[in-house]
């Protein structure tokens, strides 16, 4: 009871913070009227009226920073564009100084707003817009708030909507993280992946399908097919970029470009590919790129197929590591923290269940971003905000997971010979080098025999008359069963 | 080159089997024009216009013959109650018992339309009222055709509409899966693994956590967890069904029951439920139920849980049976067929198999119903037969493999007691006995060190002097450990 | 490339945060070996060791706080139940203190831990244990990081494990949040929708089947279809609760409750129940309460059917509510903030934007759910922080964003009352009105003709001499259609 | 009741057909024992076996028959290369010519087992060598069953395992379905949508951000987005390909490639790509191509893209065609069929229902291959006829319901000018064109006041005093509002 009424005081308290981390307020005005804005922010009314509209999910639901990051860079872009159009230089290079602050991270504290907000993100844009014009004010010494001589519509927006910017923030944010964060991950994880193949070359083990026993192969063939499944996962996230690299700045409200200036869309594109080395370019089509975000979809889809692939690996690693007596126990993992807060002694694939964890979420994600994807109607998808923050979390989440898991997993795991050794000359499954020399009908009588009789292969091939122990030991030699002839 | 001729002809021909299974024809008519229509079907021009535009995937993508079935019964009751609200008796009787022909699938093969027509299934409730006008029209000594004496919406549609009784008939069809396959098919199941749970009671074992080595339980405490899922898989699939038992009979177009008489709906919901057994009722708010299927939803939601159910089941059977020599090794399950087409002598968990991929694809038909349902539009959602075949899919699908895996698995189980022995006794989680004697951090150097040098826990814990050998033995009981004391 | 490089010293910077808050450390030791421990933190080695392990996500990925106050309940639950059973009363009544700082929110700051870290939690358990332990310690004036005279393991943790103790706490947290967020915010929505249907009761206008022209209905009886969803979304919630109720405290490692007393299950439930005001008790079989999250799931499965009812409700409302001119027009929607950066006076449907995305967003983490319920392995699932993470997210998303609808959006709903009543009085399809007099061809010739000549209903059924004027007006009278006869 | 007992019996019936389309019976025998087949059936003791041990789902459940086809091509490359290698070319010739009569779909009823079985694919791959092997005996005058001279594991199956052909013929269907079904449906569909945004390309009409009112594109110009969408689509799938072309035939049991020939993998890719005309070669990596599938989770998720863009494009189309007389009304789409069983004259939009319900299906199709994508364990994927299920099913479905969609709504798809331009005019966003000249503030001040007087924008400027008639006249031309300046 009395937690109950705590937790709810709590969550109040928790929404409160957007508006009062301030003690003193100047007024600012929209066009539905004046609100009270704290003195120590630089963003204003409109930014404030969101807080007060969409009390939904508290500061963990927060807009990704890196797309007030990528807002930075769009901003300061169009501030070029727009002063080579004839924007007032001084005006211009405010905004542009403010901007590059919005892109380093120096105002995070200055974007409260959540991602449950307009589906086209239109408040997030005019909170950019408010902090990055009180800013420029600032830098020219105004006064906060007066909109003059920096306006953030007129001037920080000039050219722009909400609808043509965000899409565009999503484009930069997504690419930008792929980059920085998903793309080195996956290549980190691969080379050590790799680096196990090539270590792991000569040691034969029993293969296993069904999880039922099966013939040999490597433990360097086996890691080997990690290593592909990663090489094509970074493959798949690199395909899925071309339509991701397309802007659709210069689109404006519905995709027209009305209110800019022939060629103001490809310049932009220009500049922002020159701020962040990427190869970004101006949408082909812009109706195409306001009301639809297949890009996205696309990308997320890609993400969804390295979460497989990471499922699948993390998976594989955890039950050939598992035991340390009753599991399968081919690999030894790292140890790297206690294991159990009551079994003493304890060591588990931490690493493992970190990484199939955020392959389900990525999963999910993937659901959240298709069920957005496919509701946009007419000139926009108003679904935006929700798209990028779950194409952002996959992203980064599958980035850190795969340097986690190598770091503190893949680099660490030793390999029990004595029991792969044990395992891979006790299986039956060697009978089927037999197939070739005396037909599968008889190699399946001697494999079911010899498990029956719990004996041997041999001493069952033999029994049966079915060969010579002789030709047993010529036929059946996991060393010749790794490849074809 | 030539193969792909082929197949495109060949899917030609599956289409063109809808309208050309015979080779005389009558001509029909709708408010469109006219139509030829195969002699020897009772169906009519509105029938044979979806086919012709509705060449979507064939005859495998029907509608689910559960829904005809269970239009018969709708189309059934109605008749009754109209008869009771002054339809004439001769033409009433003529509807019953051609709808009682439906019901019975006496007349499947006059039911050719694909799922993917319109999305209020208007075009199967127009195949039944075309089916059942003309094989009432024909009971009654009337051509076929001619829509006299029997018309098929002004009599066997009387009262109703596409709307109400589409919706009707999922609910009907759904429930009858649910209680015909799904319910006994979960009993059945739940009964075989409770009777293994009790024939495994006293069978010790090692516990596993995190895939690694934990401390013991019985087996049949192990399989108690399943039954216990299974138990709550039929309550949760029983606690789905009371919206579901709610018929939009009566709601007729938009849900306010236009065209039909005050009581028409309370009566139809009764003759349903008194020809099926099942407590329908007459849905307490019509708008929602023609607007929205919540209710399929909640009740997929219900099967989802039940897939999740089921595959950790499965996972954990062929998990245990795994081997015969390199995996865990502590269950022996059935033979069933060869294994391997290459593997001599192989035996996979192969029910497992199924299970699980039914498992996954109920998660899949669930998120296909989701995305369907969220997508209602006013007074009708238009997902409706995408939704039901959904439904029902999963409800078979779960009921059939809970029998298929009962019968060729579950029940054949048999225990390799010496290796579930010998990996009890080697393990070293039997330490966490000693927790409350010598606390954790020195119960935990027993258990590393015993690893680290392959000794025994017992040789160890007197070796590291923390405690005697008759202590070990007392404290370290694996019966012992298999509850709170 | 300036901007990439700020960025990845940006996020380093956000994990070292996690280490290096204080400028002082104490060295506390695990069994892994020494760590540096920030001196005002009250967490130990175990945490820092997590924090190095897992840099995935950074802070935004955290446990959610609702977590971290529900292990407060328990532990305190715990302590007390432990007392009775013999723990020094001095030790329990410092931990029971301890544990009622963390469940009212005080030590949130001690709680650094991802969600992505080990999948049973076992690392939150113990970040729990060790911030307990140490301001009991404190409590007791004793040295932080001594474990002496309270030990995380043997005193906060005794009788418990991480495997029992995460979903206990889980259970607690997810049944507060849709007692505290969810459930209210929904009753707040049907209450408002209630008032709505009851306000819009005699207002007649135009249905919409397959999102074309259908019947009238009253705009009343089209809100009393929210309602009902509504009032099922709460059903169903409710529904999902038994399961959540049910605690797996006192299963311990696997389930057996080894290192408990008998009794000490059912006590911490009473424990549990009596702090919090909700029915829990101790789940009736503890190896399927470690083992499945099959209650969570089902749980996750209603959040879905709710959000699924949401995106109905949201998408409805937008739609009969656009406009001003060019749109269905017939609501007129709170007009919260300005609309657009680049369109002047643009008012957007903004509450249902942000309840469509929230609806988008749950249906995504209910496969994530899914994917992670599925994949419990033997005696546990380790899928257990990401399934809470999405099952907390999804019923605050959901509560919030049913708050914010209603007071920024239902409640100030309006109607545009002479645009309802020309659409309704233009349409075509109140000709379904004479079915039951002229039959359903006639009247489809009629409203063909119409449609195609442009004319009133009226004038051409009189012109094509089916009727006389007077029956069309004595048969086709809106307010006759709203119900059966 | 009797309803209950009819279904019950016909489910039955519904199996026994497996068995029981013959009244006479041949005996074969697998490693098992005897079993009855049909005399008239090619399949033989371990097809009849699966029928048994799979009663799962019924006959809508079988193996896709464009997997058994698929099979064919390859048994018959197979075969010309074991023919190469040796293999008795007497054998060789007669399995190549049964090999394609599978292929050509003349032995269709001889493949009677469902999905739900083993999930290698097993018991698909032994019922083509089965039929393959007594069609071959047939034709070489020998006796059904005897499986001399052609035996179906020694001779039809050599150098082959169920592990590498399953996966084989799943990368062939999947491609097949894609080149022959997909592509072609899509460009169907692109070309359509291109011809008509290119007949609208003068008509300006409102645009719609938000569902609400904006400034004015042409139809072209939206019409252009959806074509944009399509081609993108068909890039996306084409992009997916490369690595479905790959094929592990070759790699047999576990991706070793054991008892196959070196050469043998390359020289079947190159044979089954003869043969389809498609670009197939190799699997890089055999042991990521059996125990992956990755390669077709990124196919799904491109189907999935193409879903979610199909998605929007219906629902545009439905909405902007919705009325007659009371939705948006711009375009008029073609009447296909009667639309209503209750309300006479009514016309749907059947043709965008039947699309968004195979979009739905599509993205649940999508989560079941990702489910079973993600559950590969060690060397073998075993959800393998589930996945390609769903693969096909979506390609099947996406296919066919474009060239339906273009065919029977897109082609005939009308403008109500009228309606348009009306719509347009009235437009208070029109005002959007002001901001360069009059500034953001005060433009929004004129649309907000016109929109409470119920003014022309125009009147109101003017009114309003910021600007005169002329001006607004010179200013506000949607004529000038479609492009850049």
């Amino acid at each position: 009871m009395k937690f109950l009424a705590m937790h709810i005081t709590n969550q109040k308290l928790s929404f409160d913070i957007f508006t009062a981390s301030s003690e003193s307020f100047r007024i600012e005005r929209d066009t539905f009227g004046e609100l009270r804005v704290p003195s120590d922010k630089y963003y204003g009314a409109q930014t404030v009226r969101s807080t007060m509209n969409f009390k939904i999910g508290g500061a963990t639901e927060r807009m990704p920073i890196q797309v007030i990051k990528a807002f930075g860079i769009l901003k300061k872009a169009a501030a070029e564009v727009n002063k080579d159009y004839g924007l007032d230089p001084k005006i211009a290079d405010a905004i542009i100084k403010a901007a590059d602050e919005v892109a380093a991270g120096k105002l995070d504290d200055h974007f409260p707003l959540v991602v449950w907000q307009t589906g086209s993100g239109t408040q997030t844009n005019m909170n950019v817009n408010e902090v990055i014009s009180n800013r420029a004010i600032e830098i020219l010494g105004g006064k906060l708030g007066s909109k003059d001589p920096v306006h953030p519509n007129d001037h920080v927006n000039k050219s722009q909507s909400s609808n043509d910017t965000f899409p565009t923030a999503m484009h930069i944010a997504a690419a930008a993280e792929v980059h920085q964060v998903l793309l080195p991950g996956l290549q980190t994880l691969h080379d050590a992946l790799a680096a196990k193949a090539e270590q792991f070359r000569d040691i034969i083990k029993i293969g296993r399908t069904h999880t039922q026993d099966a013939v040999p192969l490597s433990l360097g063939q086996e890691f080997g097919g990690y290593v592909q499944q990663v090489k094509y996962s970074i493959e798949r996230v690199k395909a899925s970029m071309p339509h991701v690299y397309e802007l659709a700045a210069g689109g404006t409200a519905v995709g027209t470009g009305l209110n800019t200036r022939i060629g103001f869309a490809e310049k932009v594109a220009d500049k922002v590919a020159a701020l962040t080395g990427l190869p970004f370019i101006t949408a082909a089509n812009k109706f195409e790129a306001l009301a639809a975000h297949d890009a996205l979809v696309e990308l997320s889809g890609s993400l969804n197929t390295v979460a497989v692939s990471m499922m699948k690996i993390a998976n594989d690693i955890r039950f050939l590591g598992s035991g340390p007596r009753s599991g399968l126990g081919e690999l030894i993992l790292p140890e790297n923290e206690p294991g159990s807060s009551i079994m003493p002694g304890k060591v588990n694939p931490t690493q493992c269940e970190a990484m199939t964890m955020v392959a389900a979420q990525v999963m999910g994600n993937h659901v959240a971003v298709t069920v957005g994807g496919s509701n946009g109607h007419f000139e926009l998808n108003v679904f935006k905000p929700m798209i990028i923050k779950n194409v952002l979390n996959s992203a980064r989440l599958l980035g850190d997971a795969s340097v986690s898991f190598t770091n503190n997993c893949v680099v660490g795991i030793e390999v029990n010979t004595e029991r792969i050794n044990k395992l891979m000359n006790e299986s039956l499954m060697l009978v089927t080098a037999l197939n070739p020399h005396i037909g599968y009908d008889k190699a399946a009588t001697i494999a079911k025999t010899a498990h029956k009789e719990g004996l041997t292969l041999k001493a069952t091939a033999v029994k049966l008359g079915y060969l010579t122990e002789e030709q047993f030991e010529q036929w059946v030699r996991p060393q010749d069963m790794l490849g074809p002839k």
